[in-house]
């Protein structure tokens, strides 16, 4: 490997699987962990996968942040409604200069790495994967699995094909997770939410999967509709122009999945709190500042505050 | 009575209600029934009312359209849903000449009638009731109970305060039915939309109360600006005017309404078709047409629009 030793920050159903295909490849990786880490230390870790499974007696298990040793890269693999937490998390882990990767979806994921350790230190990754924590310590990889890595970059222009992201690149492929590298991590990140903003928030709001939403007339009509106005969002907010022919891709694609239930109707199910702000309170906010008028993605954020207000108001009351 | 024979075109929750207040005050009423035909024809009607209860042993039921009298009055209280069937259920009891009154929600009702019995024939009317059918025959009369009565016109222009509304007033009035009269139908009906659009449909997708919804601030949100919507919509379209203020009097209005299920709710919840034609899909198209862009309304159009495929398909299959 060409970094040795890696904490995971969040050991949850892509941290668990990512983090056990790290150690399982020979890597020296420490598992932050909350309330499953006896279990997990105890137990350690047990991965059902598609591409085969195993487990790991044994791992590196810590329930304290502070307890982790700095590592050459630190995975953020927690829930972007968790972010609040990483100035806490984040410093012991890199007090080395480690790289960070930050493994989440949506915008102002990577500047919440960067404000605590610095914006040459982190790269962001976008992960297409199905996978689920089923109990403490056993996850369930479902399907697909790859990750698309990109430097990220504090003037917002695209951070090229660096040595580092080769690196990780290599590191992450010997442990079998397919990777992918974009010279533009903001672009990949506008073109995933060109997917995620439709299909997570409708799913939720409509109880409906990706292909009742793509089949019927009037779901595939607010689809293309809210997948038109990412795109204007990303040539207002950072100049990032998608030709429309992306829209196509993603109709199509959608067409060809197998039925598939986006990660954010997953946790509303679950009764997990929903990944509102990155995936549309922080694209809205963008667009609104860039005097972009977003009327459905606004709805659409707006219908989903409600719904997931209201779940968790219920859950604590 | 200022008019003698009445028709009940759909003695449901809404017919069954005024015309038995008409047959109690005198008036000879003849009821057009479906399912319920034999039941109403042997038990006849039982209205449970916060007004009264009282009970109608006999009463004028018909199963067959052709087999009504020629009337005086002909309500129309079927569901929008239903006006298919109009051509073939209004021209028996309007043979001679009589009224028609439209007792619906939306744009495009009067004109279905209209071009049945003529345009001078018809007059609309907006209700404001909270009433359920609970049972054959059994209607149960929760709050409220006013209509808003006003002239169509085939030119659009207002109709005035005719004569005929002011008979029409003193016959419902003499049946303890709250009249209201406007010399502008079209403009209530779009006031009535301004309260329809946003709250009927948001509570069938968000399965949400009227008192949710305008406490919360991501839902007062989105009913803002669906209201405004509205607005530029009525202008647009009818060169109606409807003052910004109206909407301040619609949230206020709401904040201080006792929880109500709007009707679309209760007919989603009670597996019924939604009557989106009428409140929605009319306003969008003649708002297109109008070239005014109105993307909330189109968004929650193909929200309910969903969900109601889905949900129809589902019990027929």
């Amino acid at each position: 490997m060409n970094f040795t030793t890696w904490a995971v920050i969040g050991t949850g159903a892509l941290g668990g699987y990512y983090g056990a295909r790290l150690q399982q490849a020979g890597a020296d990786v420490h598992f932050l962990l909350n309330s499953d880490c006896d279990h997990v230390r105890r137990h350690g870790l047990r991965i059902e996968s598609v591409n085969g499974d195993f487990e790991l007696p044994q791992v590196n298990a810590y329930q304290n942040a502070d307890d982790l040793p700095a590592c050459d890269v630190t995975v953020v693999a927690l829930k972007a409604t968790h972010n609040h937490l990483l100035p806490k998390l984040l410093p012991p882990p890199t007090r080395d200069g480690g790289l960070v990767v930050v493994l989440q979806n949506g915008l102002g994921v990577d500047e919440a790495a960067a404000e605590i350790v610095g914006p040459d230190k982190v790269v962001g990754g976008l992960c297409f994967i199905c996978s689920n924590k089923v109990r403490p310590g056993h996850i369930h990889h479902l399907d697909y699995g790859r990750i698309t890595l990109g430097e990220y970059t504090a003037d917002q222009q695209p951070g090229g094909l660096t040595d580092r992201l080769a690196r990780l690149q290599a590191d992450f492929e010997r442990a079998a997770i397919p990777i992918a590298l974009t010279p533009d991590l903001l672009e990949a990140r506008w073109k995933k939410l060109v997917w995620n903003i439709p299909f997570n928030g409708l799913s939720v709001v409509l109880n409906a999967s990706t292909v009742e939403m793509i089949t019927r007339p009037p779901t595939r009509a607010i689809s293309v509709a809210l997948m038109e106005e990412t795109l204007a969002a990303a040539a207002a907010v950072h100049n990032r122009h998608i030709p429309p022919t992306f829209i196509d891709d993603m109709v199509s694609a959608t067409e060809q999945m197998k039925p598939y239930q986006p990660s954010m109707k997953l946790d509303f199910d679950a009764g997990r709190s929903l990944e509102i702000e990155a995936i549309y309170g922080q694209p809205l906010r963008l667009a609104q500042q860039a005097k972009l008028d977003v009327p459905r993605l606004e709805m659409l954020y707006h219908q989903l505050k409600f719904l997931n207000d209201r779940q968790m108001t219920r859950k604590n009351s």
